[in-house]
């Protein structure tokens, strides 16, 4: 990659932006779903709500505003400060599933990882265009074509998907990356 | 690449949207400037304009509409649609310059590119990030460390930059690709 520090590729949504307890919250205040988190595991919202709540949060998530207040994953910024000083990190987002949040995640990066440059932003929808040593992602469908390792962000919709390595966190993430950087 | 076609990465400014006409219009009616071809080879326009002028052409890129109203290259339709033949095509532009712009640059390439899809944009800074066999750019220093073969577009500003290969238009872009190809 023309330079010695492996790179490192991370996924927003689910793995440093807690997209899903927003979207929870949204589904319980907006309309009184009290979904357990049994029920939630292997499956994604538009599978459990009423199809017009589904169409409303859609239709939420296109405005793009949504992906402006959502928090950060627990550890998140901490994990990817000391994985700076390794790895050359490029946060690397399927944003062109929705187009109009490009604005609102790029100010949310901003905010929340001002130590990230914004030349180390990708905006992208296949993220087999990706030129990297590893992915860290919730959806295994990035890493069909990817090049290098996937390294699947666990979330509840994806506890039943069979993929090595998992990481439950970021500091399962740390040490795994760790280990990989020194061999 | 997990396909048979090889993968071309296409810059927009100055290689299918055309930025310096109306860049040079806006110099023009704004403030008078009525530079000649000559002057403008291989200078960029906030090198020859007042400081202000300048300073304000770069508040109107930042706000990003100034992108959604660019007329197309000649010739980057057909050329896009007789390459998507041959080649696996994404439209890779340096957006996080002009964070603001992303919204405007999308709806231009749906309105004048349709037959790309959205999940073959990408919206990047750094763009060694991009696993390409190759990328046709009017910036050499995108080519750096690029691990594919750079193609210099040419443009005003490049004029005197030594590249190898340069094609002066689609036309050439064209021509060189088709032996690319089938090689």
């Amino acid at each position: 990659m023309g330079t010695d520090r492996l790179r490192l590729a991370i996924d927003m949504d689910e793995v440093i932006a807690d997209a899903f307890t927003a979207q929870k919250s949204w589904y319980c205040e907006t309309h009184g779903y009290d979904w357990n988190d049994e029920v939630l595991q292997g499956r994604h919202f538009n599978e459990l709500a009423n199809p017009e709540h589904a169409a409303e949060m859609e239709t939420l998530l296109h405005r793009g505003e949504f992906f402006r207040g959502l928090n950060v994953m627990p550890g998140a910024q901490n994990a990817l400060l000391t994985l700076s000083e390794r790895f050359e990190i490029f946060i690397t987002t399927a944003a062109m599933e929705y187009p109009a949040s490009c604005a609102a995640k790029f100010g949310w990066l901003q905010e929340h990882f001002p130590f990230i440059s914004p030349l180390q932003i990708v905006f992208c929808g296949d993220k087999s265009i990706l030129a990297a040593d590893y992915l860290i992602d919730d959806n295994v469908r990035h890493f069909s074509r990817f090049k290098g390792q996937g390294i699947l962000f666990s979330a509840a919709h994806n506890q039943y998907v069979d993929w090595t390595p998992r990481v439950k966190n970021w500091t399962e993430a740390v040490s795994l990356l760790d280990g990989l950087a020194t061999h």
